[in-house]
Order: C-alpha cells, then structure tokens, then sequence
C-alpha cells in the first residue's frame, strides 16, 4: 500500500463520486471571518460517505471487487457509510460489531441494507471475526482510515469546499487521519494552512508526529467514540510533513461547552468529534490573524441530541 | 396602518438591517430541483428576528421609539425576537408571557435581555397587561405578524435567498401571514410563485381567501405553538391578491414524518411549523413540474430535540 496519496488521487477520486455524495454546504458564520463546512448533512452523516464510496467505486472500476463483497469492523460511522456506499453500488456488505453496540445502530445498518453480524463483547474480537469472514468469503476488507482510496476520497471535501468558497485556513478534527491526509494533501497544493485538532487525551496525530512515526496513544475524551484511534495513519504524517499543519490540542470541556454553542446559536447538532474543531477556534488554541479567512469543517452529526435541550 | 406593503418596503428593511440579521444558508435538496433555506439558524432561531429588527430600528430611526422602549405578549419565537432585536438595538423590552410558561422559555428571555412578566394562566391575560403596561408607561406595542415593518423585515428574507440563488417557486409555512405578506410582495416583482402551506386544522389564510377577508377559525395541530394564529394578517391577503399564491394544506402526520426526515436525512432540527413546508411537497400537495426549481423555507427551529433520536 502506498505510504502517501497524492493531489491527483484526490481530484480522480472526485469525478469519481460526483453525484454520489453531496455537494457541501458553507455557512457564512461569526466573526465574519469564519465559515462552516456543513459536512454535518453529508449521506450517513459524516463525511466518510466520501471515501466509503470512493474504495467501493474504484475497487468496481478496477475488476478487484469480489462477488463477496466488502466486509468491515464498525458499529460507528465508517460502518455505516461503508454499508451506505455498498448499496448504493449495488455490492454485499457486512458489518461486523459487538454484540454489546445498541439495537439502533445495528438497525440503522440493516436499515442502509447491511448484513450486521454482532460477535463477542468488544471490538477486537468483531474485527478478528470480520478478518475471519475476509478469509473464508474472499470479502474486500474495507477500513476506517489507514487506506489511500478512503482517504483521497475524504480529501474531495476539501476540493468542494474550495470551489464554494475561499479562506486561508482549514480547522479539522482528527482521529485515525484518514480526512486529515486527504485535507492536507489538496491544502499544500492549493496554499491552505491545516489545523488539526485532537482533544487532549486522543492524541494519536500528535503523538505520531512527535514520534516522527505512528504510536500508540491510550484513547480518553468524550470524542472517543469517532475520533478516538489508537495509531493515526502514516498517510496523515506524510500528508502532515508535505503541508502547512498545526496541530493543536482541546480538553473534552471546551468539546462539550462547543457543541451546546453551536445548538443555543445556530440550531446546529454535531458530535462532539465535529465539536473539537470549533472548540479550538473558541478556546483560542488557534488564534486566526486578523483578516485571516478561516473555513471548520463540522464533519459529522451522529450524535444524540437529547441533552441539548 | 396601511393594508398593504411594497416591494420598497421590503427594499428598505434589507438596507435597513444588513448586517444585524444573519444571511440566509441555501442547500442542495434532492431531488436536484430543491432547495432548502436554512433560516432556522438565524438569530433567536427562527425569520422572525428580521421583522423585529426592522420594527425597532425603523422607529428608532423615524423618532418614534418611547424612552419605555418596546413591549410584547409573547413566549414564542415572536417574543424571542422581540427581546433580540431590541437588546441588540439598546432598547428596552418587557415580554408579558402567562405564568404557565415553562420555565427555559422564560430564562431563554431573560437571556436576552428582556424585562419577563409572567401573568395570568393564558395567553390573552398576558396580551391584556401587556396592553395596560403600554398604556401607562407609553412602550410601544409589537405584534408577532399583523405590522406592515413586521411583515417587510421578515420579506427581506426572500430577497436574500433570491441573491444567493436563482428557483421558480417558493414553499412557505403561514401562521400568522406577516412572513408570507413579505415574501409573496417580492415574489409577485420578481416573479416567483409562492406556495403557502397551512395544517388542515389551523387554517387561518386558507379560510381568509375563502372568505375574502380575515375569519376566525379553530386551532388544533402540533405545530400550532409557532403556526396557530386564529386569525390571518390582513397584508397577507392582499399580498396574495396581487401574486402568483397557491393555498396547501397538510396533515399532522405528514408534518411529524417530514421533521423527523430532515433529521434522518440531513441532520437538520427544525420546529412542526418549518416542517409542514416540506411536508406539502413530500405529500405531494404541491407537485413541482419537471425543471421547476422549489426553494423550501426551513423558517425556524425552536423545538425539543431529544425525540428525534
């Protein structure tokens, strides 16, 4: 597997997927110097829908898609976009999670047309099983992140975002890395700074970076549930050393103080991985210069929003 | 007070209150010929923070502002605004609401700025204090729909829609009239169709154009807390004359499934009232003809999301 992805990768993955995926919508915020990404409203609620349709699709247009289909470990969001983008190109896909994840998630899956089958009381031993299922069915093993195509596909946000509208800057949260790299791989092409935020007990792209290699990192923040990867990708740290990145830190407070803002002034439901970013400009561990047009990007909504209120 | 606003009107309130009110976000709908306006982020949550801007910054201007500042009976989205406009205008505001309010609505208010008065077990005795205090402290009265300033301010949202995109007909939910008043002027100038949608059981417009004259008529849907005005606007009916109108109405259950769609498909909380507009074309009670561009307004949020799930 390659170690990076390039622009190109990116720009092919969009023609790719036109018409597939949602075109995103930007949001003129406050201080005017401010515009959200609405990544948020993208099919399955996340911006993996990108790169989920983007492995299946090119993987169909290669000859490489097995008559097994496409197999993957997640009861989250690269679960159900890989179970969205499968269906939607007409390809089996199952889903293997823990027993223990809620009866919601697993019908949410069924319901996107998803073979969900529940193994064991932890991740690890959904993923042994879909490994296990892989072997014995010849199933394409999809991933959350640490993939080229997934993440070419992640980085057309960027792309649409740019043909939207223009900044200097792109604020993102990062979890295994996969939208990181694509992000930053099309922002050096086209100038954009990258901050990249990770909440203060979930650094998995920080540490990576310090270490100059991936590490792993313990996994501790109310972010956990989608931002919280043990190991980043190498694609992120390649990506991460070819761009203009910052990486900072927030503190699970700011995260939860971020989300309820975002619903008390803009009506807006994020989860809380959507949050981290904005809680970096709010808690000022980025301090944007003055005139400097900067573009977070709100990159998911499954999330609970019941104690908003 | 005149019967009828004008394009100018609505002309003037957008200069009048650019810059205050925030523009409104357009999004991608599917079908491709849809689009959604998403004035449910506005200020205060809901189109209404327009008309009441307009109202105070209007009389502010002409002179007309008493020192008592501004008074209204409301503890619904017309009151929220009241209190918004007139804090962000540094005037004073009293909101008379009935003592059984509940008690977020109150601290909601008091948030921004306003002087609460909680009186009396219903609505009307709220309405007939807050007339006393205008009476003896000279505030002026605002009204929630039935003011011609009302009406403009909350027109100029469908100038703004019309700067940021370009469709043949616009989907409305009417409680009140004073957003449809506003609308369907510069709809009729710049000719757009409108389509003003009503719950069957809360049908104030539909039953004013029967009659040719504003009639009072029962109440009984759920979205009568934001749409469950008895008695229509005058202006709006005028406004209706002198444009291209057509009157939907939907059923309760259509309204729920088209909230709670929004919320499956695009991660969007809107209150009953914004989602009966999309209720009329999901019920195909108004069918787009192929090629025509629908623009629907998503005109306010202030709803409890914790059953959306």
């Amino acid at each position: 597997m390659p170690l990076a992805i390039t622009y190109d990768d990116v720009v092919d993955a969009q023609s790719r997927i036109a018409g597939t995926v949602r075109p995103v919508t930007m949001i003129a915020a406050e201080p005017p110097n401010l515009l959200f990404a609405a990544e948020f409203m993208q099919h399955t609620g996340t911006f993996k829908a990108r790169g989920a349709v983007n492995f299946v699709t090119a993987h169909r247009q290669a000859g490489t898609m097995p008559d097994a289909g496409i197999v993957i470990a997640s009861g989250g969001n690269a679960g159900l976009a890989c179970a969205w983008a499968a269906t939607k190109c007409r390809v089996p896909a199952t889903v293997f999670v823990p027993a223990t994840v809620p009866e919601f998630k697993k019908a949410k899956l069924i319901a996107l047309g998803a073979d969900v089958r529940a193994v064991g009381t932890e991740y690890a031993q959904a993923l042994e099983a879909s490994m296990d299922h892989a072997a014995h069915t010849g199933a394409l093993v999809s991933h959350a992140y640490d993939n080229p195509l997934i993440a070419a596909g992640a980085g057309t946000l960027l792309l649409d975002m740019l043909t939207a509208d223009t900044f200097d800057t792109v604020v993102v949260s990062v979890g295994g890395g996969g939208l990181f790299a694509g992000l930053a791989t099309v922002a050096a092409q086209r100038g954009v700074r990258v901050v990249a935020v990770e909440p203060e007990k979930c650094r998995a792209f920080a540490a990576g970076l310090e270490a100059g290699f991936p590490v792993d990192v313990p996994v501790d923040s109310i972010a956990a549930d989608s931002l919280g990867a043990r190991r980043v990708t190498p694609l992120a740290l390649t990506a991460a050393a070819a761009s203009d990145t910052i990486s900072v830190l927030v503190d699970d407070t700011s995260i939860v103080e971020a989300r309820q803002h975002l619903w008390d002034s803009r009506r807006i439901v994020v989860e809380h991985a959507a949050a981290a970013a904005v809680a970096a400009i709010r808690a000022k561990r980025y301090e944007p210069k003055p005139g400097e047009k900067v573009a977070i990007i709100l990159c998911g909504a499954n999330s609970d929003p019941s104690d908003l209120g």
